[in-house]
């Protein structure tokens, strides 16, 4: 890999990736909105990704190699249905002609496992389950899926990473791990569901090594980034208030009701990723809360 | 329908289906790039719908109730694998994202049967056949239709219309049938495949009335533009020869190879069409052959 542009650099699973991806001694070009920092090492660029001449300025100077695209609207309490995938999709799919344009040899593309039919399975497997997303969100990260598949036909070597529950620190703080943990640490009671959910919770430094693995792979394709392990939100909590020497009756469980649609069980089969990209998530969730737990600074 | 904007109406698809919603009295606004005409009746707006701020300025000026979104690259010979699907994919999801910020009620886009995993089926239905597009164009038609999903959660009524074989008056010159007729015309050979592969061939007038009736309904989901009924390409060439009295033996077939890939059999199953929308093709293939072979002018 000679060069690798990875968009949303100094997002939560942005970044991640982006160490990783240095850990590995490529050369790591980043963007941001923003203009917020990457990770140290990292060669930031400041570029608005939904506009589609920065994007095209920015590609046409780098000539990346390597295109991780990580970027998209993902604002707490409206990215499910906001307005804002359609224009995630559009600068998606433009970057995709861009980068092909301009002689890119892989891209992977950042997805989720809201592309699936949320459904009773208990596991979530690429080839097999059937995908029909119940959310906008999930709909347009699918579009784009496919976006990345059409470029897999066209020259470019395309993956397509679906995320399962990425958690960690920098994690939003409104998410359920964060927010929970303010709560216990100021002494206040936390309101959440019975709590008998079980997800794939897996660490950000994992996510992380999972899609450098995968982007310097050659593995095409979806692919599953889980542990392939699930646990219930409950046993999450319960682990969380031990580990912080929390009273375990400040988790208020049942206190809200588990939202419509929402499955009970959302967990990667994470074959692929361990067999064809050759990747095992190395930190279990006891101690990846275990990490969370500890005093900071 | 208080007004409709319809995308690429000076297109052989869009002019077709501005016609048919004219005559059943709508407000008709179409968009074409190059500035051309569109039917008598339709009030054109000069607008590459891959220029962002164009289409934003234009879709606040007309505030459409109603959208019909057709245009898309499809320069023969290249469409197929063209990047430029990319760029319409971009265009189109950035459309969904105007007219639903602007109050838009319903949305129909134009999709393909080459979005269907083309397999030995005889015929494709919407819900129960696999999507796997063998092609970039299909791909992104696909992606596009997610987008109208999308779209379809969040308060607009969309539908995705899957074109089978439209032919008729306007047709691209390189196609199948308009070539085929140019050299029968010129008393030239016509080199040709075996001809045994089946397709749904549809007359661009029922396109037209096909696509107005699915805007005009409530129906929601991807529907079938087919008419349910295959024939093969062999009885379409020996047919047309017919009809402009040709000498048979001009069709060389078998001249060609079949394109590997291309499946036997194209027929949609058109009881969506035919049972939720109302519409039931009313020109046969053998009649719409006839037309077309008669003298000009």
């Amino acid at each position: 890999m000679r060069k690798i542009l990875v968009t949303g650099a100094s997002g939560f699973i942005g970044s991640a990736a982006a160490r990783a991806l240095l850990a590995a001694g490529v050369e790591v070009h980043g963007t941001s909105a923003s203009g917020r920092a990457g990770p140290p090492g990292v060669i930031m660029h400041r570029c608005d990704l939904l506009d589609d001449t920065a994007v095209a300025d920015l590609l046409a100077e780098l000539r990346p190699s390597h295109l991780l695209h990580v970027a998209w609207d993902v604002t707490h309490g409206t990215y499910w249905t906001s307005p804002a995938n359609f224009l995630w999709l559009a600068a998606g799919a433009r970057l995709l002609e861009r980068f092909l344009a301009l002689g890119g040899q892989r891209a992977v593309g950042v997805g989720s496992c809201a592309e699936y039919a949320w459904t009773e399975a208990e596991t979530y497997t690429e080839v097999s389950s059937p995908l029909a997303p119940a959310t906008p969100y999930g709909r347009c990260k699918l579009a784009l899926s496919e976006g990345f598949a059409a470029a897999g036909m066209m020259g470019l070597s395309t993956a397509w990473a679906r995320l399962f529950f990425p958690y960690g620190p920098g994690d939003g703080e409104q998410r359920f791990i964060p927010s929970m943990l303010a709560r216990l640490r100021a002494g206040e009671a936390f309101d959440t569901t019975s709590g008998i959910q079980r997800r794939d919770f897996i660490h950000i430094d994992d996510v992380g090594a999972a899609l450098a693995a995968l982007t310097r792979s050659s593995v095409t394709g979806a692919v599953n980034i889980g542990t392939g392990e699930g646990v219930a939100l409950r046993e999450v909590a319960l682990e969380l208030a031990a580990s912080l020497g929390a009273e375990p009756g400040l988790l208020r469980f049942g206190a809200l009701p588990i939202r419509p649609g929402d499955p009970l069980s959302l967990i990667a089969d994470a074959s692929r990723l361990r067999h064809e990209v050759g990747f095992t998530s190395a930190i279990s969730w006891r101690e990846g809360l275990r990490r969370l737990s500890q005093p900071r600074g």
